[in-house]
C-alpha cells in the first residue's frame, strides 16, 4: 500500500479567520496542491510544494489526477472554496474512486469540512437559516433545468428557506430570473431575499431586499442568493442594513 | 451608545481543530459567556470571565439575558455547538431583538459561523451533500408535527438529500421512526442512511446503513441522521466503512 494520501479540504469563504485549523494543518502536510487556479492562489505554501492548477469545469479529470498522484506516494490536498463537500470537489473525487482503479479504494482519503458559503452569508446578515432550509445549485450543467425548477417549487411550497448556488452563468443568464418569477407565484412579496457576492472578502457586496423587488442583475456567477420563508423576518435598523433571521417556530398553512 | 457587544458563535462539532480562528478570537474578547451548560464546559476561558450557563430549551430568556448584559457594557459571547445560525442561538437572539427594547437594535451584534453538524458528519463519511440537500429539525416543540412530515415528504419527493436534526426526544421517541417509515414509501430501500452521534469527538459513533435497514434505535437526541437521494451511493471498502457520496448529476424521474 502506498503512503500517499488525498486530503480534500475547503478554504472557507475567503476570510482567513474562517479557515479551520484542520484545513490549515492539511495544507501544511501536502506535497501537492490540486484545484481550480483562483482557489490555489489563496494558499500560501512552501517552495517545494507542487501546484497543479486547473480550469473550472474540469472536476472529474482533476479528481483522477489527484488520485493518481496519491497512488504514486504524494500527499495531495484537493482545494475547494467554502466546504469541499457542498457543490465542490469532494463528490467528484468519490465519483472518480467508484468508477476508477479498484486500488484507489484502498487509498487514505480524508475530507476536512469548511465554512460553506451558505453559513458565511447567513452569519453576515443575521440568522436566516434558523428554520428548516435547503441548498440548491441552479446550474443545469449536470441536471436538467425542469428538475431544478421542480426542486425550487417543492422547497418553497413546503416552507424551506432556500440558498441558491451557481445562480446564473454566462451561457444561461436567465436562470435566476426564472426562479425568482416562479417564487413570486408561491410566496408573499415581502419575503426577505439576500444577494451576497464574495462574502467575508474585502470586495464583499451584500444586498438585502424582498422577493417582490429582487433584481437578478444583482447576481453574478459567484453570488449566493438566499430566499426566506414565511417565517423569515427583516429587522430594520438606523444607519445599517436590516438584520435578517428566520423564526424558530412555524405554522402549518 | 454602550460599548457592549454580543458575539454569537458556534464551537463546531467538537474537535478543536474544527473551531474557526474567528470564534476562538471572539471567545478571547468576551467578558461573559452565555449558553447551554455543556457547551460552556467546552470553552477554556480566563478566570475573570463570567460564565452564565443555562438549561436546554431556555433559548429566548438566555438571549434576553445576553442582550441585557451587552446593554450594560459587557462583551457577551453567546455559545452554541456546531453553527450558531442552524437550529441554535442566533435566531433566538434576533427574535429577542425584534420583540424587545428598541435600544437593542443599536447594539453591536456579530455572528461567527461554525462548522455545522451536517457538514462535519458529511466530511466523516465522504460527500453525501454533493447534490441539492436540506436540513430539517424533527423537533415539534416549535412547529406542528404534520408540518415536519410535509417537509420530509416534499424534500424526498423532489430528490433532496436530507439531514435530520433533533431526530427524537425523551417525550417523543417515535418521531424518527415515523419519518423513516414515511420515507420507505417514497424512496428505494437501498438509499444510504447515516447515523452520526458526537461526530469528531472521542466518543464518535457513526453507522452507515440503508433506508430499508435503518433502525431508529441507533439515534438519540444528539444524533444527526442523513438520508440520501437516488443519486447517493455507498462505495464498499475492505476493512473500512463504505464511503457515502452523492453524484453531482441528477435526472428527472
Amino acid at each position: 500500500m502506498s503512503a500517499g494520501r488525498v486530503l480534500i479540504l475547503g478554504l472557507g469563504p475567503g476570510d482567513a479567520a474562517l479557515r479551520t485549523p484542520q484545513s490549515t494543518a492539511a495544507l501544511a502536510e501536502a506535497t501537492d496542491l490540486v484545484g481550480y487556479g483562483p482557489y490555489l492562489d489563496r494558499v500560501a505554501a512552501a517552495p517545494h510544494v507542487v501546484r497543479h492548477p486547473s480550469d473550472n469545469r474540469e472536476e472529474l479529470s482533476r479528481a483522477r489526477h489527484a488520485l493518481s498522484l496519491a497512488e504514486a506516494g504524494r500527499v495531495v490536498a484537493v482545494v475547494s472554496s467554502g466546504d469541499a463537500g457542498v457543490f465542490a470537489m469532494a463528490s467528484a473525487v468519490f465519483e472518480a474512486v467508484e468508477a476508477g482503479d479498484p486500488a484507489w479504494r484502498r487509498l487514505d482519503i480524508a475530507v476536512c469540512p469548511g465554512i460553506s458559503a451558505m453559513l458565511a452569508v447567513a452569519a453576515r446578515v443575521g440568522a436566516p437559516l434558523g428554520g428548516d432550509h435547503c441548498a440548491i445549485s441552479l446550474s443545469d450543467n449536470l441536471k436538467p433545468w425542469p428538475l431544478v425548477l421542480q426542486r425550487v417549487r417543492a422547497a418553497a411550497g413546503a416552507g424551506f428557506v432556500m440558498a441558491f448556488y451557481n445562480p446564473l452563468s454566462r451561457a444561461r443568464p436567465w436562470q435566476l430570473g426564472q426562479v425568482l418569477s416562479e417564487l413570486r407565484t408561491l410566496l408573499p412579496g415581502d419575503v426577505p431575499v439576500v444577494f451576497a457576492t464574495a462574502a467575508t472578502r474585502p470586495e464583499e457586496r451584500i444586498t438585502v431586499t424582498t422577493l417582490a423587488e429582487a433584481d437578478p442583475a444583482l447576481a453574478d456567477m459567484r453570488t449566493l442568493v438566499l430566499v426566506g420563508s414565511r417565517e423569515t423576518r427583516a429587522i430594520a435598523r438606523e444607519d445599517a442594513a436590516p438584520w435578517v433571521y428566520t423564526r424558530r417556530d412555524a405554522r402549518t398553512r
